[in-house]
């Protein structure tokens, strides 16, 4: 069974054992980060000086984010920090729960992170080009999780309140196109540089109090975040800038030391792939091929998103998870997603050796 | 200012510093713990099988809970476990949300972590002495925060369910008097060893599928936890039972390696200290002391709480935290523990100047 059901993206593996893993490798003492406070005078007391250091780098670098005049926050990932901006935005002196939308096919886990706690604050209510109202919150994926389609905000009132979903705004999957400067502004180091298991995410936020209210659910719900995984994060976001910085100091050749570079090429690679088997098997479809100029690496390029949103054009196949699993290939139905069942999400950063064994497959499917 | 609102047990920092510290050095290369997954056959796919052998073997050194035939669960610190626990001893066919109490005084955590999201599932009910009903969750912390007392469920019903935070059992708090068996056990490294920064609890946990329901509040609230701090965690408990099983072997003298011997002597050591700057003032009062034989050091002890709950005698104080407060000593009043204004929590647990300066100045109020 080729399991493509989540994103777990070990395809950066390899670049992590390559030259640079070693200076990313992290060393913790056992006297170290033993303490519940990272830094008491910061309205993110349990925010690591040197992670949030490294982030204010990394967005300086790729400008993709404004981060000047903007709060950082860490999280558990970036789950965590979605669950904590709803919990922000929501009033709790309001009579109903505040209505929580996304235009499909939205992410499959919002609905189950906003709704699993039955919360009387927030509620999930569905696709926000459906929605009737002032008073939303709306999530806006960019690129989207599971289409990779370029999004904005698609309901505008004034009560209204936007969470930016930036996970996957990296120039492996898509061109950097503008510094993005929205209020709330979520990534995570899973999907930036493949250290899902770190869990660690984290929110530029422009508003002070949005930002404290943040931070406060991160305390109630975890008492912050773990040190140790901030420690690791930094080294490896440090790691990937200072990639950048020594290549351009010593103008080398070569991409072994520049992540955004050879995850972009190893993505094409496979898009090239996908497309290929997807021609070659017939009854498939893909999102048509999105291009633009890349301010970071100042040339233009096809966007290579972290998933494939695959459409079935075969009439007799009508639920294409069921029709895809008989042919061991296991993946998301659209369903999920608020999309219908002629389609699926199927990961594109897995290992090299599942990515191959999976579109030989597909390539043979009539 | 000298803050000990909170418990953080940075009086252990010394120990790690010493000789076993190096034994509990992490290092983790670029490469490593990418995946989300540590374990897809496990029930609790997240857990770092190493993490899970090391809290085994620690609590067979140990023999306070009972580790056969129960399910090892990790949390990001056990706040996310308590949560978990709610939200698997929930019923979500329910009507209405199910109470949720403890004894007074209770952890002044509970209340908000029950509560701060407004959940339907469940609500914070209060003092477990003074509930009537049958359908109920009982939090029961022995020793307890605040005052150290060795508590057992106090409501008795077919349908109520208990949860037992067990964050202080440990031999340098109380005499481990019974190898503890119940439905399911929470645990923090935070308490146990001191690293709190780290974020790792645990929960031994006998149902199958309240286990599975624990689990999946992990997945969904911060789709599991970090495998950096896991490996930390791992680390730090298996130096710990390391530390015991050379020392056996080596029948060596001194206490260096033996986390649990060194931190009793430091916490009786201060629990001293604090009885003569109360008996210098003559205006407080503690609980009184509780002795047992501790079946793992093999001896009879008095236990040494991780917090004071003082409470002060005097006529004309009526708020303790604030008059504490204008002779510069912070603490958290009574009133958030389910207790009177008379009272308050101080952390026994803080680095060695901090209490000092404490304790001096505790003495000198009239």
């Amino acid at each position: 069974m080729y399991l493509l059901r989540r994103g777990d993206p070990t395809m950066f593996e390899t670049f992590w054992r390559g030259p640079i893993g070693e200076s990313a490798t992290l060393v913790i003492p056992g006297y170290q980060t033993m303490s519940y406070f990272s830094d008491v005078g910061n309205l993110c007391w349990f925010l690591e000086p040197g992670f949030e250091r490294e982030v204010r780098r990394l967005h300086s670098l790729v400008g993709n984010a404004a981060v000047e005049g903007y709060h950082v926050l860490v999280g558990t990932g970036s789950s965590q920090l979605f669950q904590a901006a709803l919990y922000a935005l929501a009033l709790p002196t309001a009579n109903a729960p505040v209505s929580v939308v996304s235009t499909t096919p939205f992410y499959s886990m919002y609905p189950p992170l906003t709704d699993f706690l039955n919360s009387g604050l927030y509620r999930w209510a569905g696709d926000a080009n459906a929605f009737d109202g002032d008073d939303y919150i709306e999530v806006i994926c960019s690129p989207n999780n599971p289409d990779g389609s370029i999004r904005e905000a698609v309901l505008k009132s004034k009560s209204g309140k936007d969470i930016h979903d930036l996970a996957y705004y990296w120039p492996q999957y898509t061109p950097i196109t503008h510094m993005l400067a929205h209020d709330i502004m979520l990534f995570t180091v899973s999907k930036c540089t493949g250290h899902a298991g770190t869990r660690i995410g984290w929110a530029l936020v422009k508003d002070k109090e949005v930002a404290q209210k943040m931070s406060k659910f991160m305390e109630q719900s975890t008492i912050g975040v773990s040190k140790d995984a901030q420690l690791r994060a930094a080294k490896v976001l440090g790691a990937v800038t200072d990639g950048y910085e020594h290549q351009l100091a010593a103008a080398a050749g070569g991409d072994a030391n520049l992540l955004f570079h050879y995850a972009r090429r190893k993505m094409a690679h496979r898009w090239c792939a996908l497309r290929a088997a997807v021609a070659a098997s017939g009854i498939f479809s893909l999102p048509n091929e999105v291009a633009g100029f890349c301010t970071f690496t100042k040339d233009t390029v096809t966007s290579n998103p972290a998933f494939a949103w695959l459409r079935c054009e075969k009439q007799e196949v009508e639920d294409l998870e069921s029709f895809l699993r008989e042919n061991k290939i296991i993946t998301r139905s659209g369903t999920k997603f608020g999309a219908d069942q002629k389609v699926v999400r199927i990961s594109m950063v897995d290992t090299d050796e599942a990515f191959g064994i999976f579109v030989n497959r597909l390539a043979t499917i009539k």
